[in-house]
């Protein structure tokens, strides 16, 4: 498999033979009170309560033990969720991890990579002065990059969630993911293979994927508006491209929405989610109907 | 079984089968971040993700179920947890549900209860009050009564949690539950059969279970003023009775422990607890070594 090469539902099989045993199978819960107030019958993956705190773990994982053994050290850049999975990831597998984090990173997302195990290299918070100081840590150390999600080893790892889902619930109508960088809602749709109509959700105030798949042309990032930080990134172009083909459609949340089903999932789930865990519910909630039937829907992170 | 007689493994096993379908199964969790804070190998049985919010509803859909069919209607007085179950409980099998609830009772609690379709019936905040509040329902209505604890009903219904945990992990060196009116101590009692051995934790401000063990006489409750107010009740007579004879231990946690535990939970683990369930791992911290080996613990409930 090449650098941008679309991975294949066999490649996500082979993503969870791979991850199997270090990351977690989690739980997948069910609410009536949310079934009542939403009109649908909900099945939750939980990756809130994956190891590290987030789906992230996928990927990493399955990029990290994709590797040749005579690879020591990974490296990334990230502000969030994937820096903690990266460092996780490596140190289950005995390898060193270098985590680039911008100076305006939360402090709890720098100490959870800390915690882990990985060194952090801090920069300043632009897109160029990360890719410019992982280019200086890779030369420096030698160490292989392992990007966040657009590649073809990350999106057959986040794909593992819904290959679990759909194990257990094979008549599912519907699976929902957030949509930001694309690696999640790539891996979905690869991993439903088209039996199970993948719906995504996006911030209004980042709709760059919407855009993107209803013009047939990749847009640019949004500014950093939305609190669902997890979703402020512009579409992968591999993931653009699968997402494309399959012709996914994407709804669109709210910021009222999005803060307001954050707490209501604590509430009645009685389970810490982040907003951009929140976005796939705000955009069903905002849309009656839009959501029908058995849906899956992945809960993508609990770190706040 | 009469009303007081001691409940045996057979009785959890019977209430097993009996409240299959209608409880959740919920799901064991682990964290590595926790086992390395607290020196063992933990499994929680998440009871936070029952339905209504806690394993109060084991006990009160064992009790519903196990009355005769003329039984339109059920009372219980409850200023928490388990008016919603028995509400919740009653609702599902088709039968109305009454419940005493004291004046200052949380509004959200009563809401639930509410929620669920129970009638609510308001009583000063005394434990006269709502006993002769539900003597008045109960000779108005004909209802029958459902008491929150010590009932072998309730018992070996709040037993059916660690027979689950048990089956997945039937090698666990403790389980640890938190005790305050005991039904689900004594369950939990009931359902290892003396194969696990059993860990009572307690807040120090409401130690009336650990005197009332270690004297071998039932100590009065003490003035409610822990924040884990579901464990404010004194241990009942029948409950009482069972752990006194299984000679089961007690730890106590303090109430900064309480609340921290309760955050970090939320935090690690990324599941919501209330503090009467946190009050496990805050009396394994304050105890260094307490907790050893492969280690059980039921997290009772998230209604907070």
């Amino acid at each position: 498999m090449t650098a941008k090469a679309r991975p294949t539902h066999a490649d996500v099989l082979a993503a969870a033979r791979r991850i199997e045993g270090h990351v977690h199978r989690t739980p997948v819960l069910v609410s009536r009170t949310l079934d009542e107030l939403l009109g649908a019958r909900f099945h939750f993956k939980c990756e809130n309560l994956q190891r590290s705190g987030a789906f992230k773990m996928r990927g990493a994982t399955n990029a990290v033990r994709s590797l040749p053994e005579r690879v020591r050290v990974v490296a990334t850049h990230s502000s969030g969720n994937h820096g903690a999975a990266l460092a996780l990831a490596a140190a289950q597998a005995g390898r060193r991890a270098v985590v680039v984090v911008p100076r305006d990173a939360r402090p709890s997302k720098q100490a959870a990579i800390e915690r882990y195990g990985a060194q952090i290299v801090s920069c300043e918070p632009t897109l160029s002065a990360r890719e410019t100081t992982l280019e200086d840590v890779v030369a420096r150390t030698g160490a292989t990059f392992v990007p966040p999600y657009d590649d073809p080893r990350i999106v057959a790892g986040a794909g593992t969630a819904a290959l679990e889902l759909l194990a257990e619930h094979p008549d599912l109508d519907q699976i929902w993911v957030p949509v930001g960088g694309g690696g999640l809602a790539a891996g979905t749709v690869v991993a439903s293979a088209g039996r199970t109509a993948v719906m995504l959700a996006e911030p209004a105030l980042a709709c760059d994927a919407k855009a993107s798949l209803e013009s047939g042309i990749l847009q640019a990032a949004l500014p950093p508006r939305t609190i669902a930080d997890g979703l402020r990134t512009a579409l992968g172009r591999l993931n653009f491209d699968i997402l494309k083909r399959a012709r996914t459609p994407v709804a669109l949340a709210s910021e009222d929405a999005i803060e307001s089903w954050t707490e209501r999932i604590a509430a009645i789930m009685k389970i810490v989610v982040e907003p951009s865990a929140a976005v796939t519910l705000a955009a069903i909630a905002e849309q009656p109907g839009i959501a029908a039937g058995k849906v899956g829907v992945v809960l993508t992170g609990g770190n706040v």
